[in-house]
């Protein structure tokens, strides 16, 4: 393998000192790329893209062309795991991920499987070629969705406004939805160990849906077992830690449990003050984030003005280490690229260690 | 006016000592109960219901005929304002709430005129009747729609996923969406001292999207506006303090903030333990809430345990004064009744002082 010529990212989230703070963007391989646009045309739709490990490494490889990012991020869907557990996962057009078979009744949680690891095959192909294709440009991150999140779709059969059918089995059945979690769990460890054994270089844990719950579900129902996945995980590879960066959106109130899992990192969205999270977290874990991403319909001169004000929310405490910059949810495809450069640009700039 | 039989609610809000914690539910009065349904059948559309008092006031009381409520609340759609302004209000089937004309740019945000108070007096009506028909039953909560929230309908067009174009607004002309803000608060104002008049009790705020936006755009374009509305409100009727009662969903992280601007409660959702939420609030204000509404989804036995938990994290530090017991958000139109009835049992039971 090629040497790593850029490790901030990897070093910012083991608190380690930088000369910058490292920047990638959630998303930031996504439609608001017209190239991005062309491949995805050339694949014929979502999935063909998804699941063509050579059109995966074309995307994930496109930001970085046009930015100087400081990490990269494998293309992938985030429901790849109940696809490959037969819940048959496809996309209607102008809708958002459908599956064919929804996880119900008690029936359908016993026979629900784990994820077959040949089916998902794809990704861990797209991660190989990935790495190559970076040739120690920047690191790779593998990802999954969280044992929670998953649920929620497999239980739901979609997205949902109000996840009143897997809310209804937590509060009626929570025997079911634990025993569909601990087979979630199960599948997201071999997947994103397969992912490091493939090549990624830290792993990210997508809570979407977690905070949606009331506080105590949520200790029960998502980060229970967010924290047994990471106690799955290798911790090295290639002869370093590959570290893990956990994030349930709207999770603010719980940083401090959140911190107790065995991540390396937490993302955090835009509502909460940077210097408030790091103190509520101490040293126990560095932070990724946390920009509106409808900051980015501002002017440069106001994307600017939101990323040194960032900056300095994380910095409050006389030290900038530890603190990735992001955006707190993915980038709207409606963005102009051109607010990405300068955000790029200024967080580069701005946070230069002097 | 007759005396007032039950008022735990107001003294609640100003944690004043009670018999027992009192119970309402948002959106007590709606489409989980079947003689809502009835009405609205007889109304022809939800704007012929919301516009005419006489069934306002027979959905309003509905609810309390069936369970022993602490208070009622005004039935009447949190989109009265703009359509006041003349925007145009409409409910297409199965969809949400919409507008005709929108206010984007600068001409509409010129042209824009306050809320015409004449325009809104099938709300006042609605008001007075409703408290005639009560009898001093129970007190009578009104409503708004806080500034920043009406905002994001008014500039939207409708409801949103992205509020894309309201930050857009918010980071490319903060000058437009504060001169909304402004003539809103204005509007807000004066349409709860109108319902004060006509004999609201209590009043409350709803500041439904505010926890969406980033922690110091929240200070600027939410929370001044919500204080600047505060300010302006009557203090006393009928010989008695009017309690106001702020709530912004999703607003766990400020409470702190948003205890300063002078309402005397908060609602606060499900995502946070009450006996947090009440240590950061200390003693200047009450709180509201805060059961996940899906919760009711669950058996009597889970809706009992979850209530009972509620209700020992808002007493941990030895206090039941001061709380108001709702759910942190609306009703499902998909609920039970009888399990409604179940929580309104269990609250009363299991908060009685001894």
């Amino acid at each position: 393998m090629m040497t790593l010529q850029n490790d901030t990212f990897l070093r910012a989230l083991m608190r380690e000192p930088t000369p910058y703070t490292p920047i990638w963007i959630m998303r930031q391989a996504g439609r608001y790329l017209p190239e991005y646009n062309a491949t995805r045309k050339r694949a014929g739709s979502f999935l063909g893209l998804a699941k063509n490990p050579g059109y995966c490494t074309e995307v994930t490889l496109q930001p970085l062309d046009r930015f100087p990012l400081d990490a990269a991020i494998l293309f992938s869907d985030i429901l790849t795991i109940p696809d490959a557990m037969g819940l048959g996962l496809y996309f209607a057009e102008g809708e958002g991920p459908k599956f064919e078979r929804t996880v119900r009744t008690e029936e359908d949680v016993k026979r629900l499987p784990l994820a077959d690891m040949q089916q998902l095959q794809y990704v861990t192909d797209a991660v190989s070629q990935i790495r190559k294709a970076l040739n120690g440009r920047v690191p790779l991150i593998g990802f999954s969705g969280s044992p929670f999140t998953l649920a929620c779709y497999m239980v739901e059969g979609g997205g949902s406004d109000d996840f009143r059918r897997i809310k209804t089995m937590l509060y009626q059945r929570p025997d079911l939805l634990h025993t569909i979690l601990e087979k979630n769990a199960e599948s997201v460890i071999a997947y994103l160990n397969a992912q490091i054994d493939a090549g990624a270089q830290a792993v990210m844990l997508f809570d979407t849906w977690g905070g949606t719950l009331a506080h105590n579900a949520y200790r029960e129902f998502s980060l229970a077992y967010a924290k047994r996945v990471m106690a799955g995980l290798k911790r090295n590879n290639e002869g370093r830690i590959v570290p893990r960066i956990f994030f349930t959106k709207g999770g603010g109130l719980w940083l401090e449990s959140m911190a107790e899992i065995g991540a390396d990192a937490l993302g955090v969205d835009w509502t909460i003050n940077l210097a408030d999270a790091k103190r509520r977290v101490g040293n126990k874990v560095a932070l990724q984030g946390n920009l509106d991403p409808n900051t980015l319909f501002g002017e440069p001169a106001t994307i600017e003005r939101e990323a040194k004000r960032v900056l300095a929310e994380f910095a409050a405490d006389g030290t900038a280490d530890g603190h990735v910059f992001n955006l707190g949810h993915g980038i709207s495809q409606f963005t102009d690229p051109a607010h990405v450069e300068a955000l790029v640009n200024v967080v580069h700039r701005a946070s230069a260690r002097v």
